[in-house]
């Protein structure tokens, strides 16, 4: 589309409880970086950009941040001050009243390979791969509670096949 | 990390109240491709792909739908049948209570190119380039009031540069 070239969707924005406990999440069961993180102390905030780059984080604090905001697939973990000490679930995940906003989706090579590592490191789900309709798709969740589908390009193939 | 060899951040689901609005707005504002589109009759909603590839989409279903969850940094946007003919707006953005998505967020080579030709085109902003104390970063909202973070990589290092 022209007037849009060099456009990238650098970012899904989530708010986050406790970094100490989100960002080992990601990095420990998803597999993602830790490829920067920005303090806003004015603000009482931070963020935390994860993703799965294999490229060479740049040192040089503004050119990594220049990196990091080019990058596409990002996920960026807002964690307010203070919330880590609240009792209790803080955020909304989306998927009950009011809805809106569904999920984050990680490809993967194997679901139920995934989902056998996902098991001896007691992570809890919304729907294991052979449960429902829909065979070989899992469904897990953040910390938070927010969903994180689990697919396989050629399972997606097999179920869109289907139902198309 | 061992074990996630492979993972792809291939999606983000958003539910959204009309496609024949929102997936013209994917379009023509912000310039993504519709790579597929995937019905669920049996269960009363489709499913919407957007993203920026420049790669050639695969003609036939199968390796359509293998590709499209190879890829990283789609947008799924889901539409459940019926919606679009509820008054009002009928999902909730995150960003009021009860909070927990945030936005999207896309990389431009310039926010206030970007959001010149966005005027023009009768976008609704959530925050100007200029409004507030984070100077050349702006939000816009989508057809169903979820936020997107326009941003540029030379800006957000500014930013951060001088808050961190």
């Amino acid at each position: 589309m022209k007037g849009t070239e060099g456009y990238v969707f650098n970012q899904t924005m989530l708010r986050i409880k406790d970094p100490e406990v989100s960002v080992p999440f990601y990095e420990e069961v998803l597999g993602m970086k830790l490829l920067g993180k920005f303090d806003f102390p004015e603000m009482d905030f931070c963020l935390f950009f994860l993703g799965y780059s294999e490229q060479k984080v740049p040192d040089h604090p503004e050119e990594k941040a220049t990196w990091i905001f080019e990058q596409p697939a990002l996920l960026e973990l807002t964690h307010n001050y203070g919330t880590e000490k609240e009792v209790g679930p803080v955020y909304h995940d989306g998927n009950s009243d009011p809805r809106g906003f569904g999920h984050i989706g990680i490809s993967v090579p194997d679901v139920y390979v995934a989902c056998e590592r996902f098991d001896k490191l007691g992570v809890e789900y919304v729907k294991r791969p052979d449960d429902g309709k829909m065979k070989g798709l899992a469904f897990i969740k953040d910390p938070d509670g927010y969903w994180i589908e689990i697919l396989s390009p050629s399972g997606l193939a097999k179920i869109t096949a289907r139902e198309s």
